[in-house]
């Protein structure tokens, strides 16, 4: 059996002891926490600490599952971590995934662990496909869109907006722009054709809701460049309607082959997902068994989805997966 | 530059003709073929040889790209040549994958070469996405559906038939099968109502074609367990309308998540192909990237594509690959 722990119990923590409870080799050792572990319920009988135990723990633990944020928790999470465990995270600021590769490599190769960062499905899966569908086909273009989804970074720049109690933001593909994707015509595609934002909104009593609607629509980064639709409902209408994080989206990379390229191809990666932060979760637990894999092998420092060979996600053996998957 | 060649000019040699011309790292260094090769002729200018003369020129090329068929050519062809060279072949026999990959292997581990076997399409791009998607939600559920494409096989089988001069033979997924598999909903699905087959016939002179359509529908293996529709057309219709030699198809995966597995979600991979001979080819091209760097590292012995990590099959550096396709 792996030993695992969860470091940080959110969402993503919770998603990965749902994930954990489905496989047959990995085992709960483990949940660290910030807050007073007897304050925390987990629904297995796994043991919850303060992270200041982990410290003492590397004996127990094979691999680290970091279930913090990426604005602040990881950067600094990740790399002290990597010192200490072989480690998974789920970092996703495409623009710093740089600098938080250098971090933790240097603290990985340090201690002899694996590190796998920026596990998830953008990046992660999605970042897999581009890859495997850019090389497949050079003389092509990819494409990505979000949704129909829940952005949590939209929703919460709502509810900043005086007068707004609570809110919901879905990102959402726009249909025919996927269509001129597929084509192979590789449009030029704005902002603006991409996607679509819709919103649903809780005011306070007595707001200004044209004031409010002003607000989300021009609001600079976050909604200025997309055509959008604000709903002001209930707060009853929001729970009921709106409690989930459903996500998803598309990788859509069209390219061309023949001496005089007039063959044309469609590779489509899509993803439609009930819970985003337990799928996240999931892809998190797969390659946390590839991390324990690989430097029992004698592998360390940091890697990313794209190092990973595929059949190190499964916990089945490769004569099997020849077998029945090939 | 990696220096390639190809081992038999069909189909699938052309193809990988094509897409090494776009590639800024490989180069194509001789075709082989068991014709006259003063017969053969070919878009760029590379030389070509007979197959006999591969054999003294190990040090000329890094990596044999196999075009021979899974029948009888590769079962003999890759073990040979893998004893002599770095290796990538299209071996698409499923049920025959280990005892290829045990002689393929064998020959590999003694040479000290990397021998990627089973790349391509279906096995190929769709076994690793049966691998990505089980890995990552294994209380789940895959399901492969091939076409609208040709299938080579049937197109032959109709052609046995006395009184048929030409045929082509169209599979297709039945569209409710699809929709069924999306929803979650792990259905059991007969062979029947998972893909149609539909036929477009030449027949010759004064042919019975009653007889014929009969011959087809009831064909054991073949027709006998699926819906099959047959039309009989000119032979210039045949020529225009059914020329090409597209292919593709669906691997969908669906599985749950949380708690109380009240969480579902569908990963879905698809390919649309215009030509399914040169998009196999260029699956191939990519893999033998791979294979050659492999073997740089110091690796040797058989591979399929559940081994290789994506990276490899990029010319890009990881550090760009980091940069912008994570």
């Amino acid at each position: 059996m792996i030993r695992t722990a969860i470091y940080g119990y959110g969402n993503l923590g919770r998603g990965v002891e749902y994930a954990l409870s489905q496989t047959p080799d990995m085992e709960l050792t483990a949940v660290f926490t910030r807050r007073d572990p007897a304050s925390l319920e987990i629904h297995s009988d796994a043991p919850v600490y303060h992270i200041d135990r982990a410290l003492s723990m590397t004996n127990d633990i094979d691999v680290m599952i970091l279930c913090g944020g990426s604005a602040t928790d990881l950067p600094e999470q990740t790399p002290a971590m990597a010192a200490l465990f072989n480690v998974v995270d789920s970092f996703d600021t495409h623009a710093h995934i740089p600098q938080h590769f250098a971090a933790v490599n240097e603290a990985a190769q340090k201690s002899g662990k694996v590190a796998i960062i920026s596990v998830g499905w953008d990046p992660g899966m999605f970042s897999v496909n581009r890859l495997y569908a850019s090389s497949i086909l050079p003389q092509g273009q990819f494409y990505t869109f979000w949704g129909k989804g829940v952005s949590q970074g939209h929703s919460d720049a709502i509810r900043r907006i005086p007068g707004v109690k609570d809110a919901r933001q879905y990102t959402i593909p726009v249909e025919s722009a996927l269509e001129a994707v597929r084509s192979g015509s590789h449009p030029e595609l704005t902002t603006r054709q991409k996607h679509t934002r819709e919103c649903f909104v809780v005011a306070e009593e007595g707001a200004d809701l044209a004031a409010i609607e002003k607000a989300i629509v021009t609001m600079p980064n976050y909604f200025d460049e997309y055509d959008t639709t604000v709903h002001f409902i209930s707060e009853e209408e929001l729970k009921r309607d709106h409690a989930g994080i459903p996500h998803g989206g598309f990788v859509i990379h069209t390219g061309k082959t023949g001496w005089n390229s007039e063959h044309n191809h469609v590779i489509e990666y899509s993803l439609k997902l009930d819970s985003n932060p337990e799928f996240t979760s999931s892809v998190l637990v797969a390659y946390a068994r590839a991390a324990y894999r690989l430097q029992q092998e004698g592998q360390k420092g940091c890697k990313t989805v794209f190092d990973i060979a595929p059949a190190y996600l499964s916990p089945l053996p490769a004569d099997e997966l020849r077998a029945h998957l090939l």
